[in-house]
């Protein structure tokens, strides 16, 4: 394998992920959905994919399903999604979201580490297995659009399509390097559940002079948040934590073994305040969170205006641990609220996933664990029961039920989710590496 | 004195009005206020006042001064403001906020009853005597653009311009009926003290799987916030009520003869929840308070977006009982927050200004009862302490020395500050004959 050519290779390519980044496709906002799926559609076309296909079968935005001829009879199945977060705030942004720019090594957009490089990366390498001998394993893509806003749909389809998807091992999106610099085998996700709390407490917004006597949709929303959680940051929420699988002797080993540097997290993130957690390893990977996304009340323009907010809402989420359950949780959260006296304060859910892991012992995760050694150094590899964010993994472990590994090229500083994503491109071109060695030593395995 | 006349008079002359509101005139946002307070300087001037001014030299939006001479020695001070609150949010007006419109005998538009129906009605009734005689009394004005930030420049120019505004009696705005049809004579306003609240725990906004270690400016907010608030809606920060100058004997009862209808005041503004106090009234007139008039952090768009937010704030109000600072108000507050392990929360002070109240027993208020009761009917007149909302009466207290009666044309319904103000023409009509027979008796007093 030269690495020296598939590194110049995925630099000369480079304008295929540029073209894609281009294009906005952001779920949450339905823009740019059809735009996005009929591009991707033309570059596995133009990689002469055997089978090109979008469902929408199952409703919500279309999946991109490919399938292309290897030269084993192993087959890899890839998750990507081609949708990415809103762009807000679009004023912390140090250039254009939507206009790609390399600056100082970094390839700089909204979906560049998640997760736009990634599958470019993949289709890079389609492309140079393709003029140097051929793919060294079968690949079957699912490419969906709705990631971003809790991937609502990909239960229906992986379940309604779990013949096509029948793979011997899937590699998903969004893996990576750590705040020491440590490449993650990942073998698993979080779940995630997102709801609205809102409350009224008049048809009008009120004249403050009127706080006398009339209570305020505002203060409702705070106080009732505020029961919610307790001094020292933990959910205030009976049941709450109490479907958590407990870490296995293994996967406590592997979390232990994380690195997690405290300095340089709360460097990269600029952190004014103490980590809320003596023991961030195992609450990344096992823990529980509730989440305050926004909040929005009354007037918050210029200068004053005195009123009392008729109404009040805040956006949730919740990080789940495997076996905790998205309707569960929050079926809890409302009871609770009702307990402390809130029944006016009224929770909507959204959407919501479960966690799902692979045994860190899976012979694909081994030959993962093998090449990472051989790609980054054996001293720079570090396997992961679970990333601490969530994916719709837990179908796929149902119904094409094969080992997953989370695998990529974001590092410490990607900022995915929030302005100045970036990933550097001495990572794209080293995953890109990663892959090639991957996909062939799976081939000849 | 002809009240049918004059009823028809304001109704003939209504054009001046709705001519007024057209012109949006909005402080917080900076807008209008040279047009404004140019077009009401061209109505002193059609009225042939002796004197018609724009002062400039204290700073801020001008204070327009006019002077017109009477047939008695008897000098009488108006205090009207011409800046309305921003009519937002649009999507509840039914109308539009700065088109008037009369529907059912109401007139709606932002401003209609704070402030610009009562100055008009004022404005007309000096084009009535002057058709008819001649005015009873001097008359002065002082017209401001700030009341809806705070005033924050009256009582600089109060100090300064002490001997043009010297009267015998000044006469306010914002007075009217209350749920039960009562016409109030109201003897002084509250004060108030705006503030944010505003905290940062990141420099950027992270991915909510961080929540497992970094905290959160919106959860440190809302528990802040929380932190100064009793469970039963008080405030809870130490010293807040110690200030407070108790209610005179006179005053309470004063207070106690209020009517206070609990039904009509939750029809009235739709209320969902039952009154936060089981004394209304004691609280409306001497009691203080703390609203949050604003919350935000985050992402509050359509659909999800799983952030911690790096930042949050909210706008606040504190309504103040005489004798109470607003400086140290927000003082208090925040050795509190600091108290309460909040220290990252900063509280920065907007504008505030101090309550002040005139003796019930001054005999420009018992000529102000006594011509209310004949105007209005004797079983249908109330005197009130002092508003529930603030004004910046305090400056004119120290300054001009006079008593000050707060009158006017609000109903219980009018929405000030909300979408659909509006005033009922009836009392419109009835507040200018009102003033007529009040200005004539002090004329011939």
């Amino acid at each position: 394998m030269n690495r020296a050519a598939i590194e110049q290779y995925a630099i000369d390519n480079l304008n295929n992920v540029t073209d894609y980044l281009r294009i906005a496709s952001i779920s949450a906002q339905n823009k740019g959905i059809k735009a996005t799926s009929t591009w991707i559609m033309e570059q596995f076309r133009q990689l002469k994919a055997q089978r090109v296909e979008q469902w929408t079968d199952q409703g919500g935005n279309p999946v991109i399903f490919a399938e292309l001829a290897g030269n084993s009879d192993k087959t890899v199945l890839f998750y990507n999604h081609y949708d990415v977060q809103p762009p807000e705030p679009l004023e912390e942004w140090h250039t254009q979201p939507f206009e790609p720019v390399a600056i100082d090594g970094k390839l700089i957009a909204r979906g560049v580490c998640d997760d736009k490089g990634e599958l470019m990366s993949r289709l890079t390498l389609i492309k140079y297995f393709q003029e140097h001998g051929g793919l060294p394993v079968n690949l079957k893509f699912y490419i969906e659009g709705e990631e971003e806003i809790g991937s609502p749909h990909v239960a229906d389809y992986v379940a309604a399509h779990a013949a096509d998807l029948q793979a011997d091992a899937c590699i998903w999106e969004g893996g990576g390097k750590d705040e020491d610099e440590n490449f993650e085998i990942v073998c698993g996700a979080k779940g995630a559940v997102s709801f609205n709390l809102h409350v009224q407490t008049a048809d009008v917004d009120l004249h403050s002079s009127l706080a006398s006597y009339a209570d305020n949709a505002a203060w409702r929303l705070v106080q009732a948040l505020a029961s919610l959680r307790t001094s020292d940051n933990k959910v205030a929420v009976a049941g709450f934590y109490d479907d958590i699988q407990p870490l296995t002797a293994a996967e406590q080993q592997a979390t232990q073994a994380m690195d997690f540097n405290v300095e340089k997290v709360q460097a990269n993130y600029g952190l004014k305040r103490p980590l809320i957690t003596t023991d961030p390893k195992t609450e990344l990977i096992n823990g529980s969170t509730m989440t305050i996304n926004g909040l929005e009340a009354g007037y918050n323009g210029e200068g004053v205006k005195t009123i009392i907010p008729k109404q009040a809402q805040a956006k949730l989420d919740c990080r789940l641990a495997p076996n905790q359950d998205p309707h569960k949780i929050v079926e809890l959260i409302q009871q609770q609220l009702i307990k402390n006296g809130f029944e006016d304060v009224k929770v909507e859910y959204l959407l919501g996933e479960q966690a799902g892991r692979t045994d860190l012992e899976d012979s694909f995760i081994q030959l993962n664990h093998t090449v990472a050694q051989q790609v980054y150094g054996k001293q720079h590899v570090k396997l992961i029961p679970n990333m601490a964010g969530a994916g719709p993994i837990k179908p796929f472990l149902d119904y094409v039920k094969a080992p997953i590994a989370l695998v990529g090229i974001h590092y410490a500083g990607s900022h995915p989710h929030s302005p100045n994503e970036n990933i550097r491109l001495a990572d794209y071109q080293a995953g890109t590496c990663y892959l090639a060695e991957l996909l062939t030593a799976y081939g000849q395995n």
